[in-house]
């Protein structure tokens, strides 16, 4: 679920970036900095894919792997449908640990209507944690892609279901010692449950049905924040969002405060970030209540120079050009 | 180059392929024990990738990676053309080493005429040597792919190049210490440069393009022996080889013989074997000689009843129906 540590834009540019073979006309998006998938040119269609490592606690590996990577295609407008996955598992793992990794897998794929298609499994020296490497594979309905940098100025922004669900999970259950006392025990339960909530599958594919939609990008590190400045960068737009419409649930609120960790900062998979046509914009938030899935206009996109900035409850603007760091690390070292 | 272990057929079967997400028909070939790509139908063509890690010294994984995995979408008759790269770092790697492995990417993508779309790049706490997972992209002309069990009865067997290229590769680069007085300092040389004849994608593309294949595989671990076993397992046919019709370079022959290895057992990347119509096979061989790759007709596929062996030149039989143990290990303990 973290990286211990990416390379910095400036290596990447000089040593990635230099070397990627070819140049193909009908590569439509190739590498860039960020977690985007790649676009290839398929005819009457684009192939949309993308590949990602994910290490930590078996008790969640297999169900994040898959909804993770399956959130990257999404959020281009495709539905994810199938899954190559690779297993370097450490000499010390139990045959029993193994099928509960796969049990995850199966069943995150299932939810998601994904079929594995093929992959590699082993037992490598000198791991101490398994490390998935997951390779998602979707298609568009023909050649439309959604992208992080289309949001263009009056947009509305949409954002579902609620911030830092992601770091509710996962501080409801490495910090729960740290918790005992400051919050309720049921609370702790059900937060921990909001690993469930992660995939933003359903929410990318029901607003890309009604149509309107500009540029999706799911909040993961640093959050909404970070999401939000992310998709103003890409799209070379200003945005105004209003901390008093965000969504926020309960057991999020209960368990930053507590642990004095600003949510809006907090790693966000499970949320969506919709840049709609505003005209289109209470449509796309109704198809999502049919959907089961909250949405919510939280803002708008300005020009350029107008900033980027997130209007806080307290007056002040959390200022989305400046580099933001991820709460999380507050309280969590690397894992 | 060499997987530390990987799970046996029965545990593959019980806890992988039981949990597979969702049955897509779509999905025209799936996961299989063994290295074979996968085959998705993309309409009018059909999406072959394949997934699979590597790790092993720097002076060559990246050379290696970018051409073994491209050698497994071009034994399916399709002509490799993207890539995504994934890098687990150690913390230990300096920048001079991440370029070059980038650089041996570059070389070996751009040498095949493929293009990198997209990755990841980090740095991962708990490894001591860098691991490599690529994800290979390619896509069939029209709706037709070659599979490892097609072979047909009176097909010919043809192969390319020689046997225990990759072998030759890794003995007189590991083992160049024990080879030295038993072995030329030139040779030595030489069989260090086999690592540049490890891809088969010429070889399978010249052979797809004149038609007539109905089987391709490439021979890895276990070399010709066991790739010509697999042909003839997933084919359900006998096949009948004669060993004096083999290829073999001459540093292949010194090295072997000084380490009292066996050259059709040891792991050859970068031979392909072919099982098509009889009446093409000469036809193929003289297309590979004009692409600048030996081709040779060593056997022919047989009833299954008839068996499969390799008829030594001292009249004794390799059988080809028992399990057979990859020569290297004599020799190198796993990496």
């Amino acid at each position: 679920m973290v990286h211990a540590g990416k390379l910095s834009p400036e290596t990447l540019k000089k040593i990635i970036f230099s070397n990627l073979g070819v140049t193909d006309p009908r590569v439509i998006i190739g590498p860039q900095v960020g977690e985007d998938a790649a676009v290839i040119d398929f005819g009457d269609r684009f192939l949309i894919t993308h590949a990602d490592p994910i290490t930590g606690a078996i008790e969640n590996i297999g169900w994040l792997s898959v909804n993770i990577i399956a959130n990257d295609i999404a959020t281009r407008g495709a539905r994810p449908r199938w899954l190559l996955v690779v297993m370097l598992l450490p000499q010390s793992i139990k045959l029993s640990q193994i099928k509960q990794i796969m049990e995850q897998i199966n069943e995150a794929a299932t939810s998601l209507d994904m079929a594995i298609v093929g992959g590699h499994t082993e037992i490598t020296l000198d791991i101490d944690r398994p490390i998935l490497i997951m390779t998602a594979f979707g298609e568009t309905n023909g050649k439309m892609v959604i992208n992080t940098n289309g949001a263009k100025v009056g947009d509305a922004i949409i954002v579902t279901k609620g911030i830092a669900i992601e770091g509710t999970a996962i501080l409801s259950t490495e910090m729960a010692d740290s918790l005992k006392g400051k919050v309720d025990k049921e609370t702790i339960r059900k937060a921990q449950r909001f690993v469930r909530m992660i995939s933003v599958v359903k929410d990318a594919m029901t607003a890309t049905e009604v149509g309107g939609v500009h540029a999706m990008h799911d909040a993961t590190e640093g959050g909404i924040a970070t999401g939000l400045q992310e998709v103003a960068a890409a799209s070379k737009v200003g945005i105004r969002v209003n901390e008093k419409n965000i969504p926020i649930f309960e057991e999020t609120k209960k368990i930053c405060n507590a642990l004095e960790i600003d949510p809006l900062k907090t790693i966000s998979s499970g949320m969506l970030i919709i840049a709609a046509d505003a005209k289109k914009a209470n449509e796309i938030v109704e198809a999502l209540k049919k959907a089961g899935v909250q949405g919510k206009i939280v803002g708008e996109v300005v020009k350029k120079d107008e900033g980027a900035y997130i209007l806080r409850k307290d007056g002040s603007k959390l200022d989305l050009s400046k580099p933001l760091e991820e709460e999380l690390w507050k309280c969590l070292k690397f894992k």
